[in-house]
């Protein structure tokens, strides 16, 4: 079909972005909507008007990317952060309600897509991505296509071990020492507040260390060099053509994350794999969750076939 | 051809294996040497000699399987632990030397195909291995055929960083607090040498935790705390079916490990991946790295048909 096309679906916590998108990975119609995270069924009900706001005769399938780990036997939400989806059959209901083809996604997993098909990650066949928010998402393409693991949960990249013993994790996590809890958004949140006072967030750091605060640019050249020893770990593991970063934390933060990252990441990596891969910013922003939600659609649209 | 078959080669740092190897990953004509150290020109005479008193009509492929990091773009040895190879397009001088289809292999990732294919991974999908030996190496079975990288460096997962900014790690590698110096048996012979003298090594370990001393009971429980945080790390990441232990110092310390592994990877490890996943012990024993040498002998040979 000339016009074929699917609705997109980035629900994150505090907002829901929906589309329409074409296989090109291009967005048209775009609306946003405040979460309702008063409850599973206000939410559900909120996801049903968006999709339906959007649904006509060209929409051949929808694809859902939500901040939460997924058992893809039955496309079933396991656990979630900051959104309230918890033990819900997601994809059998919204089979049920539209009739069309569903793809549940991580959205992590979602943005890693997009970025490997429209993004930074664009020609590549070996691609890790972090996505920096309130927590750290991963994704990951491997020999040329989205890796999910056995039950579709792979892929928790901000849940690997960097500090043996350490801090506990964030949510439902009973880990220690997570990159997560070590370099996320959340973390860098709670270092303005030591540094800035009670009330600052990453977003004030990263404003004083464009102002040349040393204080708070030392602190950000932490977060960096954190992250890039779990990049470094990546590289080992992976041996990628490219690692990807983004999410808003990192977006806003720039070189003054990547740059200590990168140098960490060169003397954790092994040679050669370390002479093969490029750490980059993510280029599609915050679109990124959207168009991935977008795309699996397709993927699970294409697999029907 | 009914009676094809393949040699494979496996070097080590003390002994050299090598076997007429079958599809089915049997082994017959099982050949042993001691390594020769003294220099690279030795050790190549020396695989040399191995091979050609293996080599009949119908041998149609060899394979290596080496402690080395490999660049397969040239199938070009770059770095090597404890066997003098540095810098040596190691494949097409077999090409040559045999003319026949050469595989060079890293010695875990070989291990890791011989689990998978006649082990403890027999029948999976989704397989992650560490050996246990001086050094800590890594494999992995992905999506249903084994994963090397963009130019086959991957699989390093004795160097994840476990403590960040912790020890500096072994050989040549420029990190710090990799699984490799936390959980190798080199880490098990440091500890066995300050509880039990000077000349103590990993073994003496394991005979005195087994004889219920309680110090190195401890000490091997704590190095299996270590590689559980480590396994729960590659369960978040790859979300596998079986995370399969082997090597020789995990072979001999047995459930003294793996028990405490098992309990801190559930730690470390989220639902859903956590509940499908099995953590357990090699079964091919000391022959997985000739059988897997064989193996991808194979898998070239079949690549290039």
């Amino acid at each position: 079909m000339p016009n074929e096309c699917v609705i997109g679906v980035d629900v994150g916590g505090t907002k829901i972005l929906v589309g329409i998108v074409r296989r090109d990975g291009t967005v048209a119609a775009r609306r946003e909507h405040r979460t309702q995270t008063e409850s599973q069924d206000h939410l559900l009900a909120q996801l049903d008007a968006a999709v339906e706001d959007l649904l006509d005769d060209d929409v051949v399938a929808v694809g859902f990317g939500i901040p939460s780990r997924i058992d893809q036997r039955a496309g079933r939400v396991v656990a979630s952060a900051n959104v309230p989806l918890l033990d819900v059959d997601l994809g059998d209901r919204m089979e049920r309600r539209f009739g069309l083809p569903i793809a549940i996604e991580n959205d992590a997993n979602a943005a890693t897509i997009a970025e490997w098909a429209a993004g930074a990650g664009r020609g590549t066949r070996h691609m890790v991505m972090l996505t920096l928010g309130t927590g750290v998402g991963g994704g990951l393409i491997l020999d040329g296509r989205p890796y999910r693991g056995s039950i579709g949960a792979g892929g928790e990249l901000g849940h690997m071990v960097l500090e043996y013993g350490g801090a506990p994790c964030q949510g439902s996590c009973t880990g220690r020492g997570h990159l997560e809890v070590l370099a996320s958004g959340h973390a860098a949140d709670a270092l303005a507040r030591t540094l800035l006072g009670a009330r600052a967030t990453a977003h004030d750091l990263v404003d004083r260390a464009r102002a040349g605060e040393e204080p708070s640019r030392e602190a950000l050249t932490e977060l960096g060099r954190r992250l890039g020893a779990a990049i470094g770990s990546l590289v080992n593991i992976f041996d990628p053509e490219v690692v990807v970063v983004g999410g808003g934390f990192a977006a806003g933060a720039g070189d003054l994350l990547l740059q200590p990252a990168r140098e960490i990441a060169a003397r954790e990596a092994l040679v050669p794999a370390r002479d093969v891969v490029r750490i980059v910013p993510a280029q599609l922003g915050p679109e990124a969750g959207l168009v991935g939600a977008g795309l699996v659609a397709f993927e699970v649209l294409d697999a029907a076939a």
